[in-house]
């Protein structure tokens, strides 16, 4: 990143008198002080989950406290020593198997069995770090045949428990299997193992210009093999798409030891079922992705950045529909935040805000171009407009690296600084975008009428921030503390709301263990039961990722959840 | 279409005495006569299968004539009275079912017996055409419970065999399914019958300011339905990506009767295997699509198109690169044509061509954007910066949609064109773009060394086009007749070709019948393994698409063609 840019540089749309049709004023200023804005470009953006997790005063439960119903699955073996001493021969390096069974090395594993948001909590004794694909075989195949069962595990950046252990399940953690395979500039196809980092594989295509087809908070743990697994969606998929699209091969190992060899370097290959594509948003049940084949665009040499304050959501839907129509081709995010999730970061950061004044709504634009003079004359004319209509009533343009870094912060900041003052509460939902922002307020309201929100209450307020084009709202509901209260009040009832308007229950972040018993509000039977047949096909005896993604139906039953 | 542009108005590139730096040259024109214009531009878009079909002097062989090693299954049962009693019961209406059982009705049952190729040929005894997913549903279960052998069938307009029956398989064809269900213009997301003609809803979506994802030459026969079955890619596949990344739901019928509905109107959902992908490229071997839910892309208010010649291989590379950097993300194609591909059109047309003077390579650029402006202003910076350099020799660019149209038509209508003076044996390739053509050259070499090649022999010439941004180039021989010695010649040598450059036998077209042998220079053992338990799960009684797709692994080991 460069210097911070001098405060003068960012260009503010306000139109404080608000006259009959607004114009862009480039004279009035924002006031964002220097070092805010080199701490936000530099904080925001990732997410150190060792430090997270170690910090005091966070007393993270099991996650068997919080499923109390969830009985370990008997049919598992216990870990033994002939176990931990099979591993450590078969991976060879000292440093490759976390041995919680012959010694306490519960700090060492702490990190394994926690996720970031010190909501699951796991009791492994056994860390496996494969560095082959080979060695993920034999070791897979080893657990298969001694009936123990397994978690894979990426960066641990889940947000639905997926990748953590529920009790003593082994974890197999791609970590060391990191390095980039093959990348061809002119095709934009790169190869590269399943637990490179995010921000890695984007820096190296950086250097050959072109950029990862996925971009979230996460990046900088969350790894290439995981995004696939998770089918993450993240800030970009308005323009580069879904990984399903994206992804043109996988290597991946299935619970009996087959390698799973169709990491293929083609754009288009039409020969047979495109079984990859279980894979893709398989969270892991299936198999473990070793390797990953995937298209990546060309980096845009102009990226403009702006942040917009709107007076209803009927506006934002105004502004979204003209930012489709003037900005086409080079709009590459629009995203949505409300008053609470930039309260939220502003109370955390305690940064001045991008523009003065309250408004219930925010929006930031990204446009990505390959020439910045059309890019500009394009936004321009596109801000123009929606200032003259009074579409939105005030913004600022970022005008260097370091502002749009500053800018995306007030949006890629929001779960971070809602963490910062408890727990949260988190769906993430897809909804036909005229009822998008909706289910906020009838959160907020069910709350507030039930007694659960407010300065002496278990929940903080109710967020709602997403991918606008994406018809993706993230629901978050920040509590001082996870609460049965809090969770009755909102569960089941929001599937029930998101079943009624034909929206998911989970559009981005998966299944894991948190949705796993309200799939029956999304999935008919015949789709549940061709589910389960793919399950059964690839992992009869049921190792893989236990207690989650499908395996919650039961779990409905005991808990009466979905009945209520 | 608007009336036929004046001739003077498509701008020339050309550089005819080709000075040291050359620039775009706006005066000098090309002279394609008017009636030419008009006349390509209609017909090249279209393909009316029955008036094809119907030409004298062409006698379709018996699709088991081409492959005698094929023996009917003998599992299947022969079509009896009481089936088709049944069908008419179920069906109801009276043209819903093409009866070659209780009379003659060889001529209604020829145009779904034949491809339009002309070089496949059933004897299916029956066609039926239901009107709601319902009826597919009772045909497909009855079909399987009585062992009766299937055949799904759209627009019949694939390029591999597999939308006709091989011996007397039941046809069910989408035809009647072509109803427009919803469309949502703020998100962009249609949801249609599969029987939907592709051109239909592209018409559809123009009038809502969108675009179908796809476009093909057979557009105008070519069902929705079939193109997702397909998984066709088609012209814009560079710009708007794979059907896996468009497609967001499906609704199909399984071989017991099982209706599958996951007809999402959502861009993201992640509850569970994403299933729908295994129908997408699936040909018909595991389901009946019946409705397809796609996302389609805004329409761009302003396109363009060029059409150029260049000097070498090496070139066109240079060009392409170029238009990756320059045009970026207003590129919507990037189609290569050799001078053989544009010779046929010629001869077939006998239409002026755009540029005058030979050249061994032609490409076709188009850009699709917001705004015209700015797309012209990067257009011919890229076009000043490949004719400065050289890379480009010569050029024109298209004034209005009728010569857009008619520069289209010189890619289009290159099939067709080889069509009119025979036969053709195709092959659909997808090879590393450093070797795309390579195996073009390589394939004339084999031929003209076996002298099988020339004015007076078998082969009339070896053709190359195709999609040069997706790394898909089109191999094409155009022959006489179809002749063992030409088709030994190219198979399994072509296969090896490809096994050897780690490319796809299969880029677009699929497997069908004319690639099913030849699986295993693709897949290996495991992936076949995989890809057949996926039949046996969904299709266990095999009704679906006998004799095509994996089935031909048999017929193999008969022929030695995988061995020799």
């Amino acid at each position: 990143m460069a210097a911070p840019a001098s405060r003068s540089a960012l260009r503010a749309l306000r139109s404080a008198t608000r006259p009959a049709r607004c114009t862009i004023r480039p004279i009035s200023r924002t006031c964002i002080p220097r070092q805010s804005l080199r701490a936000f470009s530099n904080s925001a953006r990732r997410r150190d989950d060792a430090s997270d997790l170690s910090e005091p005063g966070h007393d993270v439960r099991y996650t068997t406290d919080l499923y109390p119903e969830l009985k370990r699955d008997s049919r598992f073996t216990e870990l033994k020593q002939e176990h931990v001493d099979f591993f450590k021969k078969t991976l060879e390096d000292e440093s490759a198997v976390i041995d919680g069974l012959s010694k306490d090395a519960s700090d060492d594993l702490e990190p394994f069995n926690r996720d970031w948001m010190k909501k699951y909590r796991g009791r492994t004794k056994v860390v496996l770090k494969p560095k082959s694909v080979e060695e993920v075989s034999k070791v897979l195949k080893y657990c298969n045949d001694n009936m123990l069962a397994v978690v894979p595990q990426g960066g641990n950046s889940g947000l639905v428990g997926g990748s953590v252990p529920v009790f003593d399940e082994v974890v197999i953690n791609l970590t060391r299997m990191n390095k980039i395979r093959s990348f061809d500039d002119v095709s934009g196809i790169l190869v590269i193992d399943g637990g490179v980092i995010m921000e890695n594989a984007d820096n190296f295509l950086k250097e050959h210009g072109h950029i990862y087809p996925l971009d979230l908070g996460a990046k900088g743990s969350a790894q290439v093999g995981g995004n696939v697994a998770a089918n993450a969606g993240g800030l970009r998929f308005l323009r580069y798409g879904s990984l399903h699209g994206n992804v043109l091969g996988l290597e991946a190992v299935l619970p009996d030891g087959t390698i799973l060899n169709d990491l293929s370097k083609l754009r288009k290959n039409n020969t047979g079922y495109d079984l990859k594509q279980l894979f893709i948003g398989g969270e892991g049940t299936i198999g473990i992705i070793t390797g990953v084949s995937i298209q990546c665009p060309q980096r845009s040499k102009a990226v403009n950045v702006a942040y917009f304050g709107l007076e209803s959501y009927e506006k934002v839907q105004k502004a979204y529909k003209e930012a489709k129509l003037q900005l086409g081709e080079i709009l590459s995010a629009f995203e949505l935040m409300d008053a609470a999730s930039q309260g939220f970061v502003h109370r955390k950061t305690e940064m001045k805000r991008p523009i003065e004044g309250d408004y219930p709504f925010y929006c930031l634009i990204e446009t990505s171009g390959s020439n910045g003079e059309h890019d500009n004359e394009k936004l321009e004319a596109f801000l123009e407009h929606v200032m003259g209509e009074e579409i939105v009533a005030d913004g600022v343009v970022a005008q260097d690296g370091t502002q749009i870094a500053e800018l995306w912060g007030w949006r890629e900041g929001i779960t971070e600084a809602m963490g910062h003052f408890g727990a949260t509460y988190k769906y993430d939902l897809s909804i036909p975008i005229k009822d998008l922002y909706k289910v906020v307020e009838d959160t907020r309201e069910r709350l507030e009428s039930k007694q659960l929100i407010g300065d002496d209450k278990v929940a903080l307020g109710v967020v709602g921030f997403g991918h606008m084009g994406d018809g993706n709202i993230h629901l978050n509901i920040p509590v001082r503390r996870y609460d049965k209260d809090v969770e009755a009040a909102i569960e089941p009832w929001v599937y029930e709301w998101i079943q009624k308007k034909e929206g998911s229950i989970s559009a981005e972040h998966g299944l894991g263990i948190a949705k796993a018993k309200y799939i029956g509000y999304q999935r008919d039977e015949t789709m549940l039961k061709l589910m389960h047949q793919i399950k059964q096909l690839y992992d009869p005896n049921g190792i893989m990722m236990p207690y989650k993604y499908l395996s919650g139906e039961g779990v409905k039953e005991h808990t009466g959840a979905a009945t209520s």
